[in-house]
């Protein structure tokens, strides 16, 4: 059952003021005191700072905490190529979220952009201004160049969320998993429906975990990715099988996890009987699954099931890490978000999993109780331990991989990110409550 | 006497939070429901409607009244090519300015960049964003042909402010100023000292206005421009004199009006003491302008003076100008901001001027009384009328010439600035105080 009418959905996005997000002056300005200090003459005192010393640019300005969410609505959700205007309630959303999780100020971009060339250029001229840049629903296989050549041509993070959001929190959930059915991770078949950005970084990112390559068993439009097939883009010949080895039914017999990234329906009841004991099923197409959690329940109710819904155990969700990951990355000012930072983002995703859950925690989600097990190996996304345990975790493997420009004290940054973000909710509560909604 | 120390003027831009403008949600997102409709999957419906009909970005998203200023940082107030982190202070305040002064929301886009083609490449990339873009701080000659390109390749307003700021409150002065003296527009003789963007862009708008071209002699670091001189920019010969008709001094002599966009101390009073009966000096150099107030008032008592400060009568001030323009071109989605849009600011500042001045608008500057006259032709920055006089001008002549794709109701429209400014004021002081600042 929908939570929400269409009606309702679309009065939320227009009623009042139009959109999501607004832009607040921080500052007082009420006498020409503070207007001398806001603009000309005073600034000049800020821009001769910087001018001085580039890196100031993070003490006098809100470059430190500010994130551009740069989108061409080419793949955006479940809709598609839609477009940069149609895109951008959902890049509004995306600031929406990194607000409420973690603080972090959005400047949504959606920009009127198809080749890498002109997207790689647009970005490369941001950097003076953001703290960092989130690529979103830009499609594969352009965002795998894009997102690569900015890693290696910016110095400030470059990440695209489609790719590695799923990668990060499925990665947690499989830590759990694996630990809950005793299995190692390098013995593991797991067999992927799906080709895209997603389906690919997830893969990469199982194979930095330690899942073997040749275990990965990828499926596109086409059927299995093997070795036979021509005109493969790189990205998918990572994944490439020596020979073709069948269906998915044929394949899924004896797989220890299936990862979906597809369309509804692309499994069903009897292939999940072929199954691995213990198996994993991340079946993340959205509204509807790959199969229904309760199809596999009834046929195999050893397996772990997770899904893109919140209405179902084991929610694979990426607002579970970009909030955090950026968090970590803008506090220790790091020059990129590498390898090691998303493996210490599914780490202490998958450790909180495992710390007993406060009762309001619960509460939000209607359940009478969340304990670690084959229902809950993935934190909740309104618990509000996940910023204390993730942003931290994040910023010391770059600290320890020596991307960090800045060393923090842990201890006590966790404490300020706790008053930090108190601090902005009750702004954000004063703001939204000022316009009187009914909904 | 300055109103502010360095120190204070540097804690003012990272006290408590590090720059001065934050984004906030404005939607409610408490719980599930909230957060299914500003996200995945209730978001899609907005898509879907503006994926139907791309008008409707304007109806849920904040495209409608969002401003990109956009800056390379080549030409940053008086301090020059400081570099785009160094110009970012300026751009976020002039952010500041938008908001407090017409409730319009900033995203500050300080971009690595220095040829036009990269910055009009870039900035056509943002049409599906932004419902306008503000050019800041690019210096000349680049500046023209990178504003004059956006105008005819791009379909939501375009406006360096650098340039068009200047000319339309100093043209709304010379209204009254002409006035006062009984003078005709098309007989009175201009000296222009500078020939950067604003003046270049001055000197238009005075043409606009009814100036004769050929009265206009302006000087750059070489002398008069005039037709004996080679390697003119385009821009400069178009007010190129058909002969070198002498030095500043020489050309002062008989002068109506003298306009300084250069530097302090660019004239002195025995050139002032020639000039015609009843002239009008603007000398807009900052802080120093090109002569006192008091040497000018010394020797000719006659003479109409304005500065760009706000402690001598007349400011010529741009905050004047941009945060109506731009109001009132989104109100009515003007495609453009046509010659006539900002004529009729101009006029509409220069009616404004005639008006009783209420008292808390004297008290916020210090002054008994402010009453029509030669020392009061400008409206005052802090004078909540601005908006409801200027906004509706400028919409009225976008509606009258074709460029609005909107058709606003202009004494409802008044009413509605007025509420809207009250609650945005009201939000802003709340995020303000949260803070707690002692500044």
């Amino acid at each position: 059952m929908a939570l929400f009418t269409k009606e309702e959905a679309l009065k939320y996005h227009s009623d009042k003021r139009k959109g999501k997000l607004e832009v607040i002056s921080i500052k007082p300005c009420d006498n020409q005191k503070h207007l001398s200090m806001a603009y000309s003459p005073g600034v000049a005192e800020a821009c001769r700072e910087i001018a001085a010393d580039t890196e100031k640019v993070y003490e006098y300005t809100n470059k430190g905490n500010l994130i551009a969410v740069v989108s061409n609505g080419t793949a955006v959700l479940g809709l598609g190529n839609i477009g940069p205007e149609a895109g951008k309630p959902v890049m509004e959303g995306k600031g929406v979220l990194f607000k409420i999780f973690s603080d972090i100020d959005v400047y949504d971009i959606n920009i009127k952009a198809t080749t890498p060339d002109e997207i790689v250029s647009f970005c490369k001229m941001l950097e003076p201004t953001f703290g960092g840049i989130n690529l979103e629903d830009i499609k594969a296989p352009e965002c795998f160049e894009i997102e690569q050549r900015l890693i290696e041509e910016m110095n400030i993070p470059v990440f695209h969320d489609d790719q590695h959001g799923t990668a990060i929190i499925s990665g947690a959930g499989i830590i759990n998993a694996l630990e809950i059915s005793g299995k190692k991770i390098e013995d593991i078949k797991v067999v992927v429906s799906g080709a895209g950005a997603s389906a690919i970084a997830c893969s990469e990112f199982y194979v930095s975990m330690g899942v073997k390559r040749e275990n990965i068993y990828m499926f596109d439009s086409r059927g299995l990715i093997h070795a036979g097939r021509e005109g493969l883009h790189e990205s998918k010949k990572a994944f490439a099988q020596d020979k073709d080895y069948g269906s998915l039914a044929d394949v899924m017999v004896g797989a220890d996890m299936f990862l979906g990234l597809s369309v509804k329906d692309a499994i069903n009841k009897d292939m999940v009987k072929t199954m691995a004991e213990n198996a994993i099923i991340f079946a993340c197409a959205n509204p509807d699954p790959e199969i229904p959690y309760t199809d596999v329940k009834e046929v195999r109710p050893d397996i772990l099931m997770g899904t893109g819904r919140s209405d179902f155990p084991n929610q694979v969700n990426n607002v579970l890490g970009f909030p955090f990951i950026f968090r970590g990355a803008l506090d220790c000012r790091a020059t990129a978000i590498n390898e090691e930072m998303k493996l210490a983002c599914a780490q202490a995703l998958a450790d909180l999993a495992k710390e007993p859950v406060p009762q309001e925690i619960c509460d939000a989600y209607g359940v009478d109780k969340l304990e670690y097990g084959i229902d809950y190996i993935i934190p909740k996304p309104l618990d509000p331990r996940v910023l204390t345990w993730l942003a931290p975790a994040v910023a010391k493997a770059a600290m320890d991989t020596g991307v960090a420009k800045i060393q923090l004290d842990l201890d006590a940054y966790c404490k300020e990110l706790e008053t930090r973000m108190a601090a902005s909710q009750k702004r954000t509560k004063s703001v939204v409550e000022s316009f009187g909604y009914d909904f």
